[in-house]
């Protein structure tokens, strides 16, 4: 069997202690080559740079390459598939994203944001988090879980598949298991902090609390208060086709 | 009946001559607010300012206020509902978009993130686009359209409904009506435009060529090469329920 190809990213940035956690991991399953973030891309979601130029940096360390990129989660994965990599990555990987990305936060996600990328280019790709948004978080526990989900996405060779995995912030051996779940229903309730500067000026911070609306037991949600790791698998068409037939009459309008 | 309240967001910019056409058509059916980005923000996709703070300019002209915000579209929605509103709106309509945000670009367009966005928080919400990328773009016939659109949104007092609507670049003669379809299969096929600076250091600008995969004949882009206006109602779970079974097994890994 061909050596397994491996494309990391993430959105924390490169010297995030959760993606060393994950480059560690998966170098033993293959050739790996990391393109990640210069600095932290937490929330940018889906963005493209497409008013900026990008730069890349370069180096290599034991054997495996580097490229930091000055774009976003989805940039990193455009580039490397596209300009850096020799061939059409076998996995792309994304994480360990620090913090939760259960539920909607799918959506504001670099992280899974860039796992979504890889799977529209018909790559097979996994975002992976922890939820513990310390930049201290042990990431012991999932690596283990990291490894097992790896293994089986490689062996079954799934096509184009893509997984939203959340790790809860546990020992290993308080962690029950893996759930295979949906995305739990849930949004999140804004505040803006508003803040006045010296100048006399004001300012905003984007503040909330995130609520779970979805009270079924085959969440994410549900999984991780209860000890799962939670994973969801993801797909990218956004048509809304249980409500066609309601607004057919438009075509009458 | 009350008079609705609308909330009016693009990701062209608050100047766009698109933002303008989009007020012009929505201030006949109630009480128009706009608050939009204070510069262009296109192909942020769903990202949020995590790490910045907002700032807001306000003024006010014909009756309307106008709120800039410093932010990316989702941000603009979001200090609409949670902070600058004084209820909660009966509708968001955002663009009229420079540009298609057909197939697959709904997921890096501002312009329909900051729609989902709107109908995350339980607010029907609408995204126009016009088939035209130009500044000089003629938005006669999109404003028809957007017209008899927002009419019946607000007429059958759907809740929370999300629409993706694409308006060919034709005069209005040529429109064979609206068709409601679904997101046709695409994506882009990019490159990477290498260039060297005056100091010698490569730098990269994002290029490339959108490619149709869908052949069938109820896509948004099947309506829109055959000169329909496109309707893909639009929702945000993307569990991808298809290919639960065949992952179950992970739950013994």
């Amino acid at each position: 069997m061909k050596t397994p190809l491996i494309l990391v990213v993430n959105d924390d940035g490169i010297t995030a202690p959760g993606i060393l956690a994950l480059i560690e991991v998966v170098k033993k399953f293959g050739e790996v080559v990391v393109v990640a973030p210069d600095k932290p891309q937490s929330g940018m979601g889906h963005a493209v740079s497409l008013n900026t130029a990008l730069r890349l940096n370069h180096w290599k360390k034991d054997g495996t390459n580097y490229y930091a990129c000055s774009g976003t989660p989805v940039d990193c994965v455009k580039m490397g598939v596209s300009k850096l990599l020799k061939r059409k990555p076998d996995l792309i990987v994304s994480g360990i994203n620090h913090g939760s990305n259960s539920s909607i936060n799918i959506i504001y996600s670099g992280t899974m944001s860039a796992a979504i990328e890889g799977a529209m280019e018909g790559i097979s790709s996994i975002g992976f988090s922890l939820c513990n948004h310390s930049i201290e978080a042990d990431f012991t526990t999932a690596k283990i879980y990291v490894e097992k989900i790896i293994k089986d996405v490689l062996t079954q060779k799934y096509e184009g598949i893509c997984l939203n995995v959340n790790i809860p912030n546990l020992s290993v051996d308080l962690i029950k298991g893996i759930k295979v779940c949906k995305q739990a229903n849930g949004n999140w309730e804004e505040e803006f902090d508003e803040r006045i500067d010296p100048n006399g000026k004001s300012y905003y911070w984007l503040t909330g609390k995130f609520v779970v609306y979805d009270k079924s037991e085959d969440t994410d949600e549900w999984a991780l208060k209860n000890n799962y790791v939670s994973v969801v698998p993801v797909q990218h068409d956004f048509t809304n086709y249980s409500i066609t037939d309601n607004i057919k009459h438009l075509e009458h309008a």
